[in-house]
Parts: C-alpha cells; sequence; structure tokens
C-alpha cells in the first residue's frame, strides 16, 4: 500500500517512486507548501500541473485554524482543499516553537498559545498523531522538537534524545494504518556522533521513510551540505529519505548529490509573492525598473503560463500596481522552475548523467540574467 | 468589420452580435472590468471560461500606469494583457473626477495629478483618444463629463452640453478607424428633456454604438429604471447601447429589460475580494460564522470551479486567512454568475420567454440562502 522503489543511482544521488493508494511521487521530490490548507496564490491543479506529485500541509496553523476535527468533519484534507494526491503534514512541533506564544515544553510535549486569536493549546506525540490522523495525511511526521542553530552540544544532544523519545511514543500512537505512512526525524545538529545515535534509535524503532531535520535553520549552507556528507548514509538504503524545510534551488541539487528524495520550502510561493522569480540564470527582482520596457519574457526557454504569455513589463507592472496576478503568476513560475530541476535531476540520475546535469546548471546560474535591451 | 445584428427583441429587451475584427460579442453582454491590464484575481483564460466576450480596461489607470505609449511600445493592451478577445476602454473622464487630485475643468479638457504619485496629466477629448488608440482598444469611448446626482438641473445641462462639444471633438479625433468603434455617451441625468437633447446631437454626429452614462452614481435604482424608460428608445434601434457601470444583478436584469444591450461594472470582482458571493438565491457573505462547518457548495446548481470543488466551510477558511485563493475563487464564482444571467437572459429572449425568466429570477432571489445545516 505504501512503499519505495527506489530504480537508480548515480553517485549517491538517487531515484525512484514512493508509491501511495493516492498516486504515485517520483523521487527525488519537491512538495510545495500548503500550510492553510492553499498553496498561496494557486488553485490546485495548477499546483498539479507544475508537476507536483505531493503538497505538505502544516499541522500547527491546520489545527488552530480551522481545526483538526472540522477537517476530518468534512471529509479531511484532501476533500477540503481539493487535492486528491498524497499529502505529507509536519508534526506542528517546529512551527509550534517558532510561531506560538508562550511556549512551554515538558517530557510530555509542548503546552503554547495560538498566535491568531491566543487560545491554549497542547501538542504532544500523541496529539500531532490524532491530528494527523484526522487531516487524512498521507505521510505522518513524527512529532520532534528542533533547537535553532547555532546552539551548543549538550543542548543538541538533549534535544535529539528527547525527540528520540517523542518519535518512540509517535510510532506507538500511529500504530498500524495501511496505506499511511510515519516518518522519523533524525536530528543531532551539525554533529556527526550525535546524527549517527539519533539514525540508530530512529532505525531501531523502524519507520516507513526517515527525515533529516535540524538544518535549514540558520547554519549556513556549507555546515548543511557537511551535514548532509554523512548524514543520508546513516539512514536505512531502501526507504525515502526527507530533507525538511529545503531550500533555495542549489540546495536542494546539493541535497538531492547528497542522497536526499523529498523536500519541502516556502520559497517557491513565497517569493513569488514578494517579486522574486528564480530562473536557470539566477534570481531575477521583478520589481527592478530595468524591467520596465522589457518585452521578453522571464525565460524564454520556460514554458510556463508567465513565461509563455508574458512580458517582463507586465509581471513588472502587475507586480508595482499589488495586483494579485503578480503573486499568482510569480508563484506558478517559481513552482514549475522548481518542479523543472526535479524532472531534470530524476532523469539526470536514470541516465547517469548527474554529474553533468550539475554542471550545467551551475554554468546556467553563472551566466546571470539576460542583458539589458 | 465592426456591424451589431440585432436578432431578436421580447419587449423592450434585445438580443443579438456585435461582431468585430477581434471576435464576436454576444447580447445582452457583461464586461467584466481589468482597471489596470487586470481583471482582478484571475487569469484571463480564467475570465473567458466564465463566459465573457469582452473587458473593459480603464484609461484613467493605464495612462498612469504603466502609460499608453509603453503599452503600444509593448503590442498593445490585447497583448500586454494576454487577452486578444475585444476590450472596450472608457474614456478617462469618470475617474478623473473621482479620483484625480488638483482637477481643473475647462472647455479644453481637464487637468489633474495622478492619485499614484502625484505627477501632472492632462486628459482631452483628443488626448483620450490617441490614449485608447495607443492602447489598441476594440471600441473607444468619447471623452465625456459626468456630474455625480443628485445634482442642479442647470448643472447637469452644462455638463451635458459640454459632453456633446466634446463628443464631436472625440469624433473628429477619431477618424476613420475600420474595426475600431466609437461610442457616443448621453448625458442629461434623470431630465428627460435633457437625455433627449442629448441622443439628439449624439445621432447627429453618428456614433458606432451609444452609451447611457450619468447613471448609477448615486440616484438609486428607482431614479436609474425611471430614465431607462424611455433613455433607450432615444438612441438609434440598429446600434449597440452600453450602460455604463452597472450592476448589482437585479440593475442588469432591469436594465436587458429596458433595452440595454452591454454593461460593466467592478461589483462582482469587487465583491469576490470581500467575501460577497453573488447567487442565484441572493448574497452570501462567506464570512459569516454560519458558514464555518458546512459542507455544501455556495449553490449546488452553478459549474464554477468554487461551487463544483470547494464547501462553504473552506470558502469561510480560506476568507478568514485571508488566503490569495479566497479572492480567486469568489471572484471566478461571481463572474461565472454574472454572465449565467447573461445566457439566460439572451436564450429567453430569444425565445420571447424574457417575463417567465425575469418571474423565477426574482423568484429565486426571494428564497434567500440555503437554510441552515
Amino acid at each position: 500500500m505504501f512503499s519505495f522503489d527506489l530504480q537508480a543511482t548515480d553517485g549517491a544521488a538517487r531515484t525512484g517512486v514512493i508509491r501511495t493508494p493516492r498516486g504515485d511521487i517520483r523521487t527525488p521530490a519537491f512538495m510545495p507548501v500548503g500550510t492553510a490548507a492553499t498553496v498561496k496564490a494557486m488553485m490546485p491543479e495548477s499546483v498539479r500541473a507544475t508537476g507536483a506529485d505531493i503538497l505538505l500541509g502544516n499541522t500547527y496553523h491546520l489545527m488552530l485554524r480551522p481545526g483538526a476535527e472540522r477537517i476530518d468533519r468534512l471529509g479531511g484534507l484532501h476533500r477540503f482543499m481539493n487535492w486528491d494526491r498524497p499529502i505529507l503534514t509536519d508534526s506542528g512541533g517546529f512551527q509550534v516553537m517558532s510561531l506560538a506564544e508562550l511556549r512551554k515544553l515538558t517530557e510530555k510535549g509542548v503546552t503554547f498559545r495560538s498566535h491568531i486569536d491566543g487560545s491554549k493549546h497542547e501538542l504532544t506525540p500523541e496529539r500531532s498523531m490524532e491530528i494527523q490522523k484526522l487531516l487524512g495525511s498521507d505521510i505522518v511526521m513524527c512529532f520532534d522538537e528542533c533547537p535553532a542553530l547555532p546552539a551548543d552540544e549538550a543542548r543538541v544532544a538533549e534535544s535529539m534524545r528527547l525527540s528520540m523519545r517523542w518519535a518512540e511514543r509517535s510510532r506507538e500512537a500511529f500504530g498500524d494504518r495501511p496505506g499511511h505512512a510515519l516518518f522519523g526525524i533524525q536530528q543531532g545538529g551539525v554533529t556527526e556522533e550525535l546524527r549517527a545515535e539519533s539514525a540508530e534509535a530512529l532505525t531501531r524503532i523502524g519507520f516507513d521513510g526517515y527525515a533529516i531535520g535540524g538544518l535549514a535553520v540558520g547554519e549556513g549552507q556549507e555546515a548543511m551540505f557537511g551535514v548532509l556528507d554523512y548524514a543520508p548514509a546513516m539512514l536505512p538504503v531502501d526507504k525515502p529519505r526527507y530533507l525538511m524545510g529545503v531550500g533555495k534551488p542549489d540546495d536542494i541539487v546539493g541535497a538531492v548529490k547528497r542522497g536526499v528524495d523529498m523536500m519541502d520550502c516556502v520559497l517557491p510561493s513565497r517569493s513569488g509573492r514578494t517579486g522574486q522569480a528564480f530562473t536557470r540564470r539566477g534570481v531575477v527582482n521583478i520589481k527592478n525598473a530595468r524591467h520596465q520596457d522589457d518585452p521578453r519574457p522571464l525565460d524564454e526557454h520556460c514554458t510556463c503560463p508567465a513565461c509563455s504569455n508574458y512580458s517582463r513589463a507586465y509581471l513588472h507592472h502587475v507586480f508595482r500596481s499589488q495586483e494579485i496576478i503578480s503573486s499568482m503568476l510569480l508563484t506558478w513560475h517559481n513552482l514549475h522552475y522548481f518542479q523543472e530541476i526535479m524532472g531534470g535531476m530524476r532523469a539526470a540520475i536514470s541516465e547517469g548523467r548527474f554529474a553533468d546535469w550539475e554542471e550545467k546548471f551551475h554554468a546556467d546560474r553563472a551566466q546571470g540574467d539576460i542583458e539589458l535591451l
């Protein structure tokens, strides 16, 4: 019902397919973020058209508004948001620590007040499993705790061991749900020994997939790649590996190169709303006056609606005029570009030419944006 | 190249087709408003999918940002905004009086400062014709002046006569542009004699269509219908009649009943962004807590994406969460509903059953929204 077929490797990079009752997920996979039951500024059919096989939903946001029990009564998150393909939900652990107010952390879990209306809530491994079940999530994440980096090693170790105890409780509470997967989350900061200890603890418990958590939290790309040089290999080879919250295009490519199968990030959608477009040749800030008379598309090789039908001058105009279509078009473009990277890597890994693909990826970016007219 | 085929009448109501080189416009026609080169929160292909044959663009907004000369350099408004069907542009006259700062009105025209950046501009009949040509508008409106109602009759008469002199200058400046139409605008407030004088002046000049201006500016529906009881018949029977800036669904139906062929209004799109949905059974305020657990669509008979794929509970949630998809879905629904009214009226007029159609329209609305669950 839920399985992972690893189909090819090229160096440490891997490609395969995660099979679920709601459809296949081609890996390496990029998961757009649909925080509050919507990928911001996108219709779900448009998200699918960019090539996304799976979305991520945020437990913290959804439990507060509209509420997990309400979504359950309404038929689950898939039906609620009109997305019938797989959904992965995070555990709420990361966001409760970054967004909620008056947090109190104990062995049992976290109590906090909602950043929306101040109402009091509790998240524990058991409650997180319950919420993710109410949402109808296909891939459920263990409830964990994640310190911001840099943090001292003792704090990181203590936090990781708490997360491992919570992983055991999550596994217990999740129970047996055919067709649904539970992923463990490796912690341990940037310390190899702690990462190994965490991987061992998780593997002993046994999960359907393994996330690499606690990265992309302020440590920088070099430190992150440093961890990714050893962390993926600590995890079972026959299960998907998910790097949480990553990232920029070059972060994604570097992670796949090091053996990561899945990623998620708000970057393509959030940047779309602030006028930042990711292209083969790097980032374009559409608000810049250089675009105001430019009849050329963002990227002439891109087949997304923003590039097929509109000039940079139009995208500049609607951004400056604060028109909603600006967010719609740039988000679509960014998600399309991210999925194009994933598709390019999948094909390259299958055909054993990942190094060439990566070289071209970096060479294109090094060119910088097209010259002024 | 530009023509109007009046195909059927039923009482004063008319149905037909305006033929243009960019496609046919089925009448009675509702024109969504694409103020700043976008129908807010909609992709142009979605606007088309609602059944719109023609959009309205605003000269005042476009001349200020991004500028008419710039749009011309970029290939015209159709290409700029990715809408290849007909576009009607207003003359800028109405909006310069309602939005611009430091307006100064003379026989020659209006000088004013931009509400966006304070820059100084002038609009005259000649400049308005030039701008609308630069935009590539298919249906160009005469430059006119329109007093807010109520206004004393002397002021209305004086303003109307100025508009008639400007209509003559507009006709002169427009020249001969095959495939493009110029519409005159009848003024005269709520005074039958002034409306007759205006109609006579316009008919003497000769236009491809005639607008009824100076209504929907604060006079109320009863006074507006009072004028529409006589004004359309003053205009040539073989040319399209366009009621500017109207309106709510019942305004539209009442106007068509009285012989109007075309209308435009921001209401469906603006209301979509403020959580107001127009339905067969009247207005639904989606922010109301009564919808938060309601699994039913806005209107079970509606085939738009908002009604086909989402519950009221979802629409309520995304509105409350200020998600962009809320504006996207409700705008789509509203535009779809408005176009459905137009299609219903066209069919009813063709088949000589407009009175029955109108009775059902009002009976459905009188039911009010569906009962609480």
